[in-house]
């Protein structure tokens, strides 16, 4: 059901409203959006977007809102388990989708997603949001630019002293999260800046989970790991180290990520680019650079038949990436991704 | 030809002046150590060491040192090629051998020095200064209260964004060096973290070695790394991510290491301890703790039959550390350490 | 009247809104607590207060809340010159109180005040909120820690440049404030000061009282002092120096507490203690640690019969020391606590 | 023997050549003064001394130097225990004397030597080498101008965290040195305080001394206090409140004064001026403002028959104060001041 | 139409509530001031206003206030090219006008409004915020002590990297602006330099104008400079370095103004005068000092018959200067001030 | 006498040893000069160089030197007044010359020594050494890449609070140094900022010169300014703001030059270049550029027949605006630079 070209925005539906409000007001903020209705199971949270947003079109059950057939797309913004049932509901029901971080449980679960959107010509975007800010596309543009930057080594990390989702969440049970840290966090940085050296494809992995902090264990189930590290290596020779945590013993918090290669090495957090020229090391400091809005970006990709930026491919190799992360953990020998 | 207990010092040798100048100065100012003679092919080097610091006896050839009776030990400090005979030809004329890192230019050269020193009954201790820092001490010193932390994940690193020694020199030649940064500078920073964690034993490793600068290889023979990264697994779950650079394209210069435990958390560098007391987070910062000297600990050992805190097996296990990096960087693939 | 053990919670009134409006949220917030009803001659306030909170029952007279049978206590935020006969008018219907400090004008209305709460047998507790801050609970309890820290010297201020209470207010007459700074500021420094020190016994003082503005005057009555310092010696041999002021040509402003001890040291602003471990100086930074809610605190004292953390005897023994610091700068000699 | 006026320089000899060092070459410095002779029982020190500055005249018994005509005034820098003795015989023989701090080992020995100086109407100048300080003269001046500054409360301290002199030497043992860092580094900074205060009279003071580090008494002879309080209330009603160390749990090592006056206030460490003008509150700081040469002073105030800055009966009444703090801190009490 | 003193306030009216709202509420603060009526002609702009402060005569057209008997004086606050009509119709009116800056287009429009000002014995005031406040008049009182500070060299500036009032706008273009940031910023920092200084006589100017960014003229007209530098000199002999922009490639923004004298320096932001006392260099920081109201300034020189501190004659003035700057910017050569 | 191609070094003499002494080691320095004799007339300073630097021929008078076959170039380092005769004499001697900045005492006398150097067809060279710096080198190649930066504005200074060259010396009398500040420093600063702007040609100045320190004139002659301002006009439009002093009433001491274009800005002390790219604000540091050495550069442009960086012509230009100002400061108005 590709829009055809002479409409000039897409209507919408958010499915979900704890995560998902901000999918609902990056869509209002957006010129070729319209948002047409919305759904969650708290009619709590449904009634009070209802009213404040002024939607006119609120559900309790997201099937209702899927049969709504002036809706062109969704946004999937449900506990990591839901991911998959409500997302290829929506592809049968003809929506595109944009899904949350991370696709799904594991790549199996992703790859089924995929295949659903392919069988049925629709758009699969993933809501990868870092890929979209100023300073990532920044290095980005740095990266295409070709003959500037080849990485070959990087380190990413997201870690925090002591910042677990509220104990007896879904986040810290397995079976309806897939993990801890390292799926919440971790998905976030490696994606970012697997994206930045340019989407370098890995091969295998080295990884290793840890459960450190037993009081957690105390408020309800909890089997997810505190903290995790991790090797990635890709086929040209880079690689990656990763570092995240919810729990640790570590300075308060930190996000990082910083690509080194042969004619120039970038860093976020502070972003700052260390080059040379004319036989001098410069460093290049851009101030305030702009984002893109991934919403805005996904009305385009349907209007104008475009592969998104952080497209179904991407959450599917990421979720191997994660899959073998935690294969590896548990084995304690490096896994080949395929 | 261990020391009888009543003798109260211990007569040394230092071969090598370039490096070994710092040998030299530490046995001058430890209480139970006398430095006999000096060896070194640099002419120019020998003479004014001998005047400057007043030894008597000094030769071209270190074998006429060695073959000196009143001298009991010797610092072993010149390229590392010569590390394994010169080291050798001193355990065979029954002296304790102090030799400085890398122990060799690879583990099998490294096995045969040790074999050596054990059959001829004689000390090996490696020069691995950083474990006698005072900031090293005092975490070390925390790890071994044991109740207190238990590690699991830390990283470390010594990169220099321009910082190659000097071009055309033994150093960056693999034949008389045995590799690049790696060797040179990731054999301090993963010893000493080693160390801190209680030396847990290194089960496999994944790693990666660049050559970034083809500048480098204009002035003479450059056949060695520019900057490289590895993982290292341990046979209790713990992990190390590691990352050197002789040159790289990234922050000035940075040298730290920080592990990371369920009870406790440590970093160098600044030196800080992230512990909890009383379910209240709080950071330790020790001021100005005291470090051991190394050359009076080795004159120790041999006084009283002890064995170092930086022991031959220790120089062994480092290089089979540091050949497993190698060849998994070449093969691409994990390499066991056996 | 004391509570039966199988109730669970208190009933509350608060007399005074101005400063009592945090008291009315304090207990608000205690899960242990209910608020029945509240008092204030000011009527605006009383009305505000009212609606705000949605408290049903508001008076004007004090009395009447205290004829209030439901009311189990009530706490007294008013003026100096009021506490005791508004303390003693509650404890006589019956009702505990916490009141607002200083306790009284001087020591012998607070003595009276704590007379009538033994024969009522009910609980007088002094609103001495530093207590109950997490950075002086975190020193308390290295303190009562006791083989760690026994404090010899300690020094405590609160200074401000230019921060007299709005001109013609009661705080700057003295027949209803009891003084200026040394009542208003030095009461709480002194406290908290003496509490982190393991309430050492006060033998002596000296001190002095500075009215150096005149400008201050110009305004209404101002017969209280503009700084003040002061000198308080402990039966153990401790001394504490003590500085305050309304206005006093120095920095801006600065609240601090220092105390020296054989084994530790401990600051305040910021949080720090000075120790030394395994023969290294160490800094120990406690990092956000948690205060104690004292409006909790007081209805379980109530609820469970026990002393409160902050008692009238301390109450009356800070008069003491308040009345002779005075007495002491106005005859310019050392006066002794008895 | 006072200096005839047509004389325009001095004849200096020194006695005591480890902290004497300064003076010798301050009266090299200075333009009105000449060093004829030396004196020190260390012959290594005489010997070195009088090659390095290429005095003649060097004699281990200081008699010999008093026995030169030629020399007009000696500096005594020698052991507290000392400065009595020595000074007399020095006076005895005709010499004007500057002594270093304290002035004895109590204030009656003082007193002697003051009443030698005027028998023998000859000047005795006290070396406190902060009254001459750029940075304290600043404050003086201010305070001299009169109308600015009328000074009420100060406070100042001298603390090390760990910086006792030597263990074993002579400034640990009460009979030799009089007193720990209360006599040690108080008489530095309680003097400069009332210098800069205009010199109010002292009228009596509360003081503390601890011995809180039983290892230090491990190395010899230790039975001085480690560190100190005192409060000294004066005759204009102003106050000050010491502190000093030299150990305690405190941070490093500071230094400072403030003083607080209706007018203004000023501080030491940083150096500011806390004023008002027009109604607005200013900040004053001087930059690099210049100090004066003590030792240029003495010889002009020898040439010109002119009363010392820091004259011997200042000296006396330090010792007083100082004696006075022992006396309160052994008996509990306020001392006054005679 | 001179107020009698019998009366002790004004009433105004408001043209203009763009800027303007500014001064609405600058005389609602005063004392001395009553605001009878606004106008505007935009209607939202004039409702929004006429709720928001309960002012009841509201006019989109400015002639129907101007005929309202009882105001006595306006405040114009305007596009630049309607200073000059609207001011004159007011004074022509009765009415005590202040106007904002730059007064007029040129200097030839500002001598007309001051020469009605004069005919019709009416003040006219000129809206030159920066004379009033603290940090200005602080330095102001410091010149005005005459024997302090003699200023002979200075520089200001208002610069900003990319700050150019919105596309399109009527500050864009030359005919309605009279110019760009030179007319916009340099209004201000020259004037407040200049009252600084003690209003010296401004003889020449030399100038630069620059139309830098292409880009800027995309979206409407925009014939005024980017930025502009100038170079004033008095008749006392001193200078005034000038530099303005709206978007030049500098620093993100900065404001700053310095005078050097013979006796003293001063800067604004950060406030500080650089002296000598006594022979010392010293620095002083007056922190928080207090401004005037300009409005409440107004209604006092009408009830009193003063001359403003920001008079007409001072805006011609400035007019005069900005036309020179400009016509020296386009001939290229020195242009006199007459 | 120009070098042949086939010589690789030149032969240098250095006259004047006094500011000399920085060109001497620089020769030293240069792999393809040699010194061969110095000269001055201060006869300590000769005999103090001759032995330290180990230079054989030494000469108190020049003409000596310049009377030496085997020299093929000197530096002149003397007072300004001797600039001109000794560099006439030394280029009649047939020896190509480096001039100490300012040229001379004024443009004409500057004028008569380029003459010189053409007539007799030799090197005259400018000590312009802030040109030779890395900083300054990393904006001028940023210029000279053409499409990056077209400069238009600019300002530069070097300001001191107190810093005037001893009194009594030479640079204080007029007759002997051409001025004071503004041809000291001035020289530099202005210079340097136009070589980094690519030169453009001066057109017209107006300048300001003060003498506000009537101390200085008492130790000696002192008939120059102690500090100034100047505004400069280049033929493209572009201008320059200077000021200038050895003594003003400012901050301690800057020296700065900022540069502002239509496509990037750069400024020194910090070094930075403001720029966009992308439609990014970007800054960029450079990091510790590599700079040049003038006296190596000398020999190159003698042994390659080259125009040095710094030539005679840029010399007589500087003198030319120098004159300029300080004829503007006199008359008060504009001044041609023809």
């Amino acid at each position: 059901m590709v829009r055809k070209k002479k409409k000039d925005f897409v209507n919408f539906g958010v499915i979900g409203l704890g995560m998902g409000r901000g999918h609902l007001e990056g869509y209002l903020r957006a010129p070729n959006a319209k948002v047409i209705g919305i759904a969650d199971i708290n009619e709590d949270r449904l009634k009070d977007c209802k009213e404040h947003y002024g939607i006119e079109k609120a559900f309790k059950d997201y099937k209702e809102l899927l049969a709504l057939k002036e809706i062109d797309a969704v946004s999937v913004a449900v506990p990591n388990y839901l991911h998959k049932p409500i997302t290829i509901d929506a592809l049968n029901a003809g929506k595109h989708v944009m899904v949350e971080k991370p696709m799904a449980l594991n790549a199996k679960e992703g790859q089924e997603m995929l295949d659903s959107a392919k069988k049925n010509g629709l758009k699969l975007m993933l809501h990868f949001n870092n890929r979209y800010r100023g300073d990532v596309q920044v290095i980005k543009r740095y990266v295409d630019a070709g003959d500037l930057v080849i990485y070959t080594l990087s380190k990413t990390g997201w870690i925090r002293r002591r910042g677990v989702p509220g104990a007896g969440s879904w986040f810290c049970d397995k079976a309806l999260s897939g993990g801890g840290p390292l799926i919440d966090l971790g998905v976030h940085v490696i994606d970012m800046t697997m994206y930045m050296m340019g989407s370098p494809k890995p091969v295998s992995v080295m990884g290793s989970t840890v459960q450190g902090f037993p009081e957690y264990t105390k408020h309800g189930k909890f089997d997810v790991e505190d903290f995790a590290s991790a090797y990635i290596r890709f086929s040209n020779g880079a690689t990656m180290a990763v570092e995240v945590s919810w729990a640790m013993n570590c300075q308060t918090e930190k996000q990082y990520s910083e690509i080194f290669g042969t004619k120039a090495g970038a860093s976020l957090s502070p972003l700052i680019i260390w080059a040379e020229k004319d036989g001098n090391l410069i460093d290049i400091e851009p101030r305030n650079p702009k984002g893109l809005s991934q919403f805005q970006h996904f009305a385009e990709c349907i209007l104008e038949d475009k592969t998104p930026i952080s497209s179904g491919e991407d959450g599917v190799l990421m979720m191997k990436i994660l899959d073998a992360i935690y294969a590896s953990a548990e084995k304690g020998k490096e896994i080949a991704i395929k």
